[in-house]
């Protein structure tokens, strides 16, 4: 079987939205393999959609076929990518959504929110050739219309560049950086999962081992990261633990709980690091 | 692959239903792809998944076989029944829930709820033959015993005939018509989506380009139809518009906000569009 | 196609974690089928997963790969386990949850929480081999570094003995169990359903025809089963109604409402039948 196609949107999962999209990649490729990321994205919300294809991104195989619909202005002006990279390729609106992916090819990924230059590595396309798409193209609902079907063309070996004409460069929506001054990393929750752990922007190659790192959330302090939701080490503030999550940043977990309600706290919320002098 | 088998059910996601039926398909026709349209249509309500077939089973491909479990008579008199159509075939109770679909071949569906002849170009039949079941049949989950079963021998190429006897009739629960009067058309919300969206009953073509209509609901008033959420039009309401969807219908948004919030309406609403005088 | 492998997890549908194990899946085996059974487990509630798995495990194709991600020792001492039975295979953490499908293979079943052996139809390992492993492996992201990708081997006919090292007793967390004297039963609500059945832990054995029995709970009492939601059957509490379920245990229903909100009652609410005297 061919790679997967991957659907990630703010559909939810109550409409037939997404499976009209199946069905119509089912209609132009038969043989795909079609899977969801997730389709509770906020509605409209592209940092978080940004921050979801970051951290996942890399566990698909070789050739899938991203598709991407968090897409407030679609219809407008606003363009309809390709974005062909070393190992995926991704189709989605040019808002900012393919930011946190990009990055992980950028030496040098800008500070500010703007446009950015698409890696050497990677080729741009905007989406032109309307014989890929579904007719009539309706003005609401371009992943249908658009992205379903130039994914599933995709699937079947149209090459890239037949889909559209060349870009060089994609709107740029960058996650917030974390600052280092003064033996602290200041950082903020950028992600709340469904048990309520507060994931941060922080990587773990700013913390280091961490054992004597302190970390600092809306008055509380965690004296030290763990190493699972469950170990055993002492802390001052039982309810809440700190620990480098499965994204390969700072999370801060209540275990058996949730830290985003017992905070209530969400994303934006600062958060800092004091680290241990090194001797 | 074969045409795929979908899934519309009020089955929700958090027990598993769904999966079981999918594990019972599969122990019949392991090749087969399944899709799902939705499982949260609200328990029992067969005008909403009526809609959202009614809306969505032109996007699949030919050969589908659509499984629709909303079955609040499961187990008493109602029949199980196949229809099988020019392009995709459906197995559902017997309750109204495909009149929608069932509209799209009728030149003139009847206005009352009662019954309705199956259409010259397709076939009806009250599903039978039991060794196409899973037994012990229960008498509360027919998805399971009867649906996913029959619905996976036809997708291994069993014929529809084989699956029971002919049918002439089936249950019709048709959409309220809107109804035109002196230069305006009467309708009412039958949708809601996941934005908010405001699905009315009122097709395209009543409306005409639609530039220069007027629209009322609730006491609001929205002057012209947009062609996207997001364009430049001036409207004397600011947070709504109304537009053409991708149903094909009328709709009433908040652009990056919820019209069925903000209006606080659902399904039922009056809608009244006043149409510009011709010349 | 080879048989599927089926993901039982706590992840929620709006975080990419489900998306992710597919992604690693596909990456290992491209031609396998997966299914979700369901991702809305509550959190950490290993009761409720293994009620779900017990209750659904039948129905899928011999050869399938059930994997179950409810692991609130992530990461801690306790054991990834493969669970090797005649028909399926189960990967999970060692924790109980496999305490409802290891009962349909035992004789006499423990009454107490502890541990329990393994059943002499079944092997049992603890996966230890880390060739099979997603490197590098996080402590707090089992299901995507350790069970996604043995199941991916196991799928493409990796054996069992090749996963790790022979285990003899898994952790058992058992249902509680119905007690019968003086011509009743006593038992509880063991699961409350989407549409808010209350499933409990009697089974139709302990019943019989069940025509004459008379169910309480919370104060109501329900005069005989009904053999469908909607049969036409008197009774004095015209609300409520008590059936044989699918899941082959008596329910309690409210036709086209939810027992569960009508009562306020969810898991571990007791529940009563009184048996007629056999003359």
């Amino acid at each position: 079987m061919a790679p997967p196609i991957v659907l990630t949107t703010d559909f939810g999962l109550s409409d037939p939205y997404v499976g009209v999209m199946k069905g119509v990649i089912l209609g132009i490729n038969p043989q795909v393999g079609i899977i969801d990321l997730t389709h509770l994205i906020q509605p409209q919300n592209i940092r978080q959609a940004a921050f979801v294809l970051g951290a996942s991104h890399r566990f698909f195989p070789q050739g899938t076929v991203h598709v991407v619909v968090v897409d407030p202005g679609v219809g407008t002006q606003r363009k309809a990518v390709l974005l062909d990279m070393p190992r995926v390729k991704f189709l989605a609106p040019d808002n900012g959504v393919l930011s946190h992916v990009l990055a992980d090819y950028l030496d040098d990924p800008p500070e500010r929110p703007g446009v950015v230059a698409v890696p050497p590595q990677c080729h741009g396309y905007q989406l032109t050739e309307t014989q890929y798409w579904l007719h009539p193209v309706s003005n609401t609902f371009h992943g249908r219309d658009i992205f379903a079907p130039a994914a599933a063309h995709l699937s079947l070996g149209v090459q890239p560049e037949a889909l559209g004409t060349p870009l060089s460069e994609l709107v740029w929506v960058p996650a917030p950086q974390p600052v280092e001054e003064n033996g602290q990393v200041l950082g903020e929750v950028i992600y709340s999962d469904h048990f309520g752990n507060l994931i941060t922007n922080i990587p773990e190659r700013l913390i280091g081992p961490g054992s004597s790192a302190r970390v600092g959330i809306k008055g509380h302090r965690i004296a030290g990261l763990r190493t699972t939701f469950h170990d055993s080490s002492g802390n001052a503030d039982v309810d809440l633990v700190a620990l480098i999550g499965s994204h390969g940043f700072l999370e801060i977990a209540v275990p058996d709980g949730s830290a985003a309600t017992l905070l209530n706290v969400g994303p934006g919320e600062p958060v800092k690091v004091s680290l241990p002098r090194q001797s």
